[in-house]
């Protein structure tokens, strides 16, 4: 093979420094997490076909990546689809195992097994590469990563203020008060009441997917669509004027308040309508007694995220030039596909992919000094080379990151290598500085020399 | 789907306990990584099915999982394997992609294909799952970790010396010098000079192969073995001789130095051997001349770490009862069949689930206490709630990992919990505390009660 070699499309390598500020968002909500009580887990990327398929619905089926069975995969296979060349029929006899797309099945599927080892209410998070079959195309990839935090076990609605608070948290952390974002919340229930309030409610899934739309293709055009799917005008109408909410204060606490207040009284007379504005009204009141630090909290009551399993709240995050970079809600039955019935949770989940392109083009990510080398002796031969190693391990024992250039070879090869590296120190040690024991220090930023001992030297690093 | 759902066989979940014991050992390892100058990156973890097959033989290809490519992946299927129902002429045109199945074949792709903005030599490290279609048995998984670390375009024999010092420093911290360990050191330029010397070079791999096993059949098998390949008795003889390096001092060094210079005298007259036993001599000099803090290192003649493509130096790390926790080796042809030719490498691997073993059986994690919730306030209803919410919110600004039981259940039912998940702190606040504004603070170790201020409080906990 003499053909450059190339990766799947979709798929990425990370370089050094693409790992530190990928590592840096990883930290930040990993100790965010943390500090609210969640729990680390992991499961395989592997999952068995059958737990991942008829979750998500047909679409989301043919996202799945499937693993062929090892050995002679075709002795099983299954004889009619295979004469027909019928590869959709064939797939699960000749496939039995499949990459998870997302990780809150495998999550669901994890608690279901563990069931008795688990005490809830559960809070886990988990950090892990998903894979979809999508087309691959410009911020959309085939293997990402998804950060989840989940509570299962619970139907307080403190949870939710929990969510809302560490996606204040950690964009506070990330966009330090120097980037505008918003989060924007609504309740399923409070759109099941303004359609069953309009009388379409057995419409409710195709309204729902027409108003999720709002954003992508604007107002007449689901205007359009909601006559489509034979809405009549008057029915439109007042769907419409029940999602315009805009009146309020300029607080925006209040503002959510207020806008629940009056479309309260609009769809007071559906069960649902009422009960999913107690519970935003709930959440908003708590978000305003405790405070945010830089989160611009709305309610939005267009808001959908897909049809998905969400059943409650809706969560979803959003900063200029950008889809979602975090989203969520609460579901109340993903663990039934498993048997386990009646459970509820709500969670979150941090696009990471897309947060490091959002900190990468406003600049926004610190210097990562500490993470790679701190010192470089350089190599002029054997006898500075057998001086120098012992002072090499007395700085790695202290904890600093520290290497000797390997080979001796040009001295304006190992500077290039030390400048390529982003070394902050290059220790040049010759026969001068083998008698005095004061070794020469050359600060990479600056270009400045100094003659310091191996402790003055790593008294400096440390500082 | 009403089955109790489960996962493919040879993977795992991982519990918050697990998650925990696993970071530790991974935390330690990059940290070492670092301090030598190594950076990390991540490879992604299909890759195509081109890249990874014909590496390292077909025996390792059938422990390749193949990824079925997407849609009608019948279409393009080769007519002929179809037909024939030939399922190992058939994989490569319905699956283009598959798992990696190490880190050292897809991390010489990344530097050929990356060759340009790379400063070598490259020291990198990475820390990823890999997937082998093996048959699962205890300790041996179809998914594990490995974390691997390679320098790459650099001759010099001081990467060598570093790789054993990472070992003997990473060793160090997780064993706290509770475990006796040995790093077995060879070369395979000295097994060559020996067979050489014996003048049974064409028989060199079938020699390796047989030898390799003395660990697992022991000598009279391996004896029995040669004597099949066709080596006559006075070839067995000389060869076993050869290997029976036991003379020499008690200080493990001298000894290998000892050994070393004994066999120089017998396989002086191949040039591979001198070779060999010249780069070895350097390594154990350096590694006396610095000193080790753990390790025990020995010069182990039989070690030969399969066939591989191992060129010079082999380094294995062995604890009692269990296989190898971290081998590696030096290899001079890595990214030849990428097309980037004569660049030498070195490298080790830790063997991340074995270690979790050794220490879980030794008893040698440390306690977890910082990583799960430290303060849990207990839930009375509504009234205690909304006093307790802006307290949670001040140990959480201060760092401290904390929780509000989210419902109001029995008391029983949240001291439970807190126990479950290990918290330290449980704060009880009904009346009396809402009136002093002192919270009853319970130490879940020590069972004893104090009233505190929240500010005693967070001092008790980061203290």
């Amino acid at each position: 093979m003499s053909n450059k070699p190339s990766i799947p499309k979709g798929t990425r390598d990370f370089s050094p420094i693409e790992m530190a500020r990928r590592n840096y968002i990883f930290d930040v909500i990993k100790k965010t997490y943390k500090k609210y009580g969640f729990q680390q887990i992991e499961t395989p990327a592997m999952e068995n076909l059958s737990t991942l398929v008829g979750t998500g619905g047909d679409e989301s089926d043919k996202l799945i990546f499937k693993i062929l069975n090892s050995g002679d995969y075709l002795a099983k296979a299954d004889e009619k689809a295979l004469q027909e060349k019928n590869a959709n029929g064939l797939t699960k006899s000749i496939a039995e195992k499949a990459l998870h797309y997302d990780l809150t099945v495998p999550f669901a599927r994890y608690v279901v097994q563990n069931q008795n080892d688990i005490t809830f209410p559960f809070r886990r998070f988990q950090i892990q590469p998903v894979w979809r079959a999508d087309r691959p195309q410009r911020g959309r990839y085939r293997e990402f990563y998804q950060c989840d935090a989940d509570i299962i076990g619970s139907d307080s609605l403190l949870n939710e203020v929990d969510l809302i608070k560490i996606i204040d948290d950690v964009f506070t952390e990330l966009f330090q008060g120097k980037l505008n974002y918003t989060v924007s919340v609504n309740n399923r229930k409070i759109l099941q009441g303004i359609v069953e309030s309009v009388g379409e409610q057995d419409k409710f899934e195709q309204i729902v997917v027409a108003i999720d739309k709002l954003d992508k293709i604007g107002i007449e055009k689901v205007i359009k669509e909601l006559n489509d799917i034979g809405l009549s005008e008057k029915s439109v109408l007042s769907l419409m004027d029940l999602l315009a909410v805009t009146k309020g204060s300029s607080n925006l606490y209040e503002m959510a308040l207020t806008q629940l207040e009056f479309l309260s009284q609009k769809i007071n007379n559906t069960i649902n309508g009422q009960k999913g504005i107690e519970e935003l009204e709930f959440v908003f009141e708590k978000i305003q007694q405790l405070g945010l630090k830089t989160a611009h909290v709305k309610f939005d009551p267009t808001l959908a995220r897909g049809l998905g399993y969400y059943t409650g709240t809706i969560i979803e995050v959003k900063v200029a030039n950008f889809p979602s970079i975090c989203g969520g809600g609460r579901y109340d039955d993903l663990t039934g596909k498993f048997g386990l019935k009646n459970v509820s949770g709500v969670g979150i989940s941090f696009g990471a992919d897309r947060i490091y392109d959002v900190l990468l083009d406003n600049n926004l990510y610190p210097e990562f000094k500490g993470d790679s080398t701190q010192v470089l002796f350089v190599n002029f031969g054997e006898k500075e080379q057998d001086y120098c190693l012992p002072l090499l391990f007395q700085l790695r024992d202290a904890g600093i990151n520290a290497e000797i250039y390997p080979d001796k070879v040009k001295l304006q090869k190992q500077m290039t290598f030390a400048n390529n590296k982003a070394i902050n120190y290059v220790v040049i040690v010759g026969s001068d500085e083998m008698e005095t024991g004061k070794l020469t220090v050359k600060n990479m930023e600056t270009g400045t020399q100094e003659a310091l001992t191996i402790s003055e030297l790593i008294e400096k690093c440390i500082n």
